[in-house]
């Protein structure tokens, strides 16, 4: 089995991160790649970057399709999902779904850190999307005043996943950005509930769809189109 | 006051009709422009209809931005509308957003008239995203026995509209596809209760937004990107 | 075109201002008329506010019926809105309907502004009535300590929009009375967001309704009755 | 204890028996009076109908509140029932939001037998008011074949419940009108699940209330006017 | 008429203390009898507890069944409601399901003081389970601060209950544990609107059923199991 | 890793089944057993089906708790998975909440598939619990006509299956009992669209989970009891 990480950013050294966390997940059990997106802008943050990075996302399916057996969107906004579920028969799984609806079985309400105030409305619109508004306790981004401390990346997540239990009483964190995957585990150890990372949940959902010979259904909204 | 009206897709018999929908409903009261998107496929059908018309409506906006005073999506899924909410400070308007919530007060409940069963399923994310599930009575579609036979287009959305209002309780009409621009008074005409036109709902959106200085909130979802 | 505007209540003064911020908005383009309500109180507050305003209502309706292309209710809690619809094929429109559905266009969620605290449930239950539950930020009054203070009203409900912006994450003012309209360019300008005067967002969606040959479905709910 | 029952209509006949059914019911355990409504029409069925029935409604309040310990509003579509908890600080207790409430406690999916199709979506916008729908299996009405046959209004109805305990899964029946009162234990009997006469509802939830010593909020929503 | 509430936990106190306020509000005019449930945990708080209570629960019933003419489960989870209302014929009354239903008429929006922190999530599941989101403002438990103090139960909850009504603009309070039974009238003069007694609502609900021959549905959800 | 999959019942023959279809599909990269639950019914099929195994299940928990890694509750109206989520540290799995949010992940709309219309209720109250009212096309049961034929269980839910693609226009099949394991290929080869079998959506999830180092929150909804 082998299963190509679309990373739907250019930025290489975020395709590392992500090929790192996937590797030490897989831990050679099957196979997985990830690839950045030519021509798309180094950071997904607006409509205009989702977008810009549409072409790039279907070259990359274009060319691999034949040869691996599932794609992973690896940015929590889970740009171009539907579209890419529409264009190829194999599995496409987005980090954005696949770790939130995880999320939805480990506890009774979750909280998303994400990285910036500015992204709250549409990670709201795309819970919504994915009918989930019933188990959400919060979107959460850093305070300014922990930002503009000395804190380490680390420090920052934890604080505001702190914030996310005791005052939105989360049960369960689910960190918002492909970038911030690798820091589950040591947030977990800190705050004692799950911590997922998406890249980690969408390979287990990846992986089982393979397995199981289930892919997207053809029949009407995802219907092929050539 | 200048109003562009973006047809999303490259066809231009369907411009024309627009257009000319258009000038009859605004009467020379403002000037209004129809445009085709160049790159877009023929039809607006799936999501990669949509990602192929995205660079064609970008750049339309681009060009002209300066010049108009509003925009409008003139297709039904309204393609790229966040998209083109985001990149510009002019005013856009869906006329599937602006024909459904237009609808949503003139009776209990209205149905979308589609063009094919293959669209229910988008249309019906579409109405969830909007949060218009529960003013819903149906997105309906020609039955398969109407259009085998010799009816005009006038006749099978007549039958079609018939069977929401009776079978679906429908109160309101919606034509659900650009394409069907011109046939609303007629249909009208014959079910007796308000039939909308998608292009006149906008462009009473479009320049009510422009003569009240209103436009999209910049703050946060819909931040301008460059 | 000729639209008559009910102010719901009998106060000489709001039934001025309401003209004068429609006069302003219509610029001579139409007729519009604005008539206070015999019978009711001088400010519509409560429910029984409401009823004791209905037959004036009915009076203005059935007296004005001919003479003009249609109605608009210009109190925001909308009062007796389904009884005119019901009792007139002319289109009516609300201030509260229409302004809070326009204001779902324009940006991810919006807040009301409204004059007390005692309004707040009545408020809600009718945003909820319209579907709107899922486009609310907040429902917001004055503090207490900006009140007590010697702010002007346009100060008043400017710190009341800033807070709706800042705590609730509002991308969208509306400002939720009748008596509030003309504040909305002022408060616009500081804000630097949409703020929208309900009567000007009324006088939108009415003269466009009545360009469009557009009414109320006569069918089931709104069915005419004598 | 008094319980004061306002027949929101002035049809003599229909105050008698739901007079009957109430002392039926009440069996001497306390004093209840059923009273027509003045200058109210003969059936309450349209939004103008509720309209005329306020101020009687009002008079009656106003000159029974002392005297009794609480009202009931008896017509299923409560008219005036926002404005009757309002005027008063006895309870008041309309029977269609009682009959509804305890017909969900009853089974998973309640029906609501209805006498036209004309007030299907009223009673369903109703239904959403009191945040119902998810309990809901369907509003029925006798089908034309059925009003047309030589049936009596039992096997009207005794049909109509049961079309919706097999095509709509109810697994309650609410009769949807206070004129169908008395017919409960006969359908009953042959359907063999639960229906429910809506006067006795009400006037379970009114003794009730004011044997605990429960009455509205007078805080906010329903705080006193004068 | 004999009622009979089952208190789920093996608690003789509790036992008492809901055996008093039954016969406080029955007063004389049916038979209650309160039982504790052998087997059972001293209080319910976890899923384990009221899986711990199910068999005792069930030998109630059972031994009740043909002597009884209702059953109350007397705690404010509802545990083992759906298993009872099954297995029996006789009504079968949750004092969680009939007091926030019974709140849910009394003012826009309720509020459950609760014991603990711990409970919160779980009584959110029962209200979504009983379609009262839209209805609730919140629950709330008491603030460390308040129960560090040396106050009594009495001022603990009514502390509480201020909190919700001006913090979350409640406007009915339901004590949401039966063994805050008893404190609703004094809470009740103190914050001057409705506070309800879960025991006193749920005997409403069970002897007016029996009244009115009205019991759970056995068509299907809770159809007979043996 | 060792998987320890709870038949609920007390089904040899359902056990077997269970334990082939799982060990198909594992292929030896993990352990897994299955077992059935003593003193529970041959089938669960109600509430008290359920409570009758609560013991049971507990004892398995208690017994394997430190030998295994996950537990998968195996029928599909998982009955008591919240009381199993809360008394184990260890992740536990349903089959009815994985196989349908898996579903909600590859298309539009799914329908789930039960054995008989007596648990179509229970299901809705399932899915509503879980939040997935809105991705749910139908809960459909085999038709009388197609039980009473001479057709095998092959042909009566691939009909079942068909009726819910063209009829309730679903595009996934989710298959509602653990009795039919092994079915999903075969169906799914005939209807050409997603058939899942919740054995292997619960094995999925589960497995990943054990890997991913992520089990459920234990800070208050399913806080550890003893």
């Amino acid at each position: 089995m082998k299963i190509l990480i679309i990373n739907p950013n250019s930025s290489l050294e975020m395709t590392d991160l992500i090929q790192k966390s996937a590797e030490n997940f897989v831990n050679g059990e099957y196979e997985v790649i990830t690839l950045p997106t030519e021509g798309a802008p180094e950071f997904i943050d607006t409509y205009r970057d989702q977008a810009l990075a549409a072409p790039g996302m279907l070259d990359i399916v274009k060319k691999y399709e034949e040869e691996v057996d599932a794609f992973i969107v690896a940015c929590h906004c889970d740009p171009n999902l539907d579209l890419l579920k529409e264009v190829t028969c194999k599995p496409v799984v987005g980090i954005g779904e696949s770790s939130m609806k995880m999320a939805s079985m480990l506890g009774h309400k979750f909280s998303v850190i994400s990285t910036a105030q500015h992204s709250v409305p549409n990670k709201q619109a795309l819970i919504r999307k994915y009918h989930l508004e019933g188990c959400l306790a919060s979107v959460r981004y850093p305070k300014e005043e922990i930002v503009g401390c000395s804190c380490n990346e680390e420090q920052i997540y934890l604080e505001t996943s702190k914030d996310a239990i005791k005052e939105d009483m989360a049960e369960v964190i689910v960190l918002g950005c492909a970038g911030l995957s690798g820091l589950d585990k040591k947030i977990q150890e800190e705050v004692n509930l799950p911590v997922l990372d998406p890249i980690l949940c969408a390979l287990i959902i990846a992986s089982g769809l393979v397995k199981a010979s289930y892919t997207t259904s053809k029949i009407r909204r995802y219907a092929l189109s050539y």
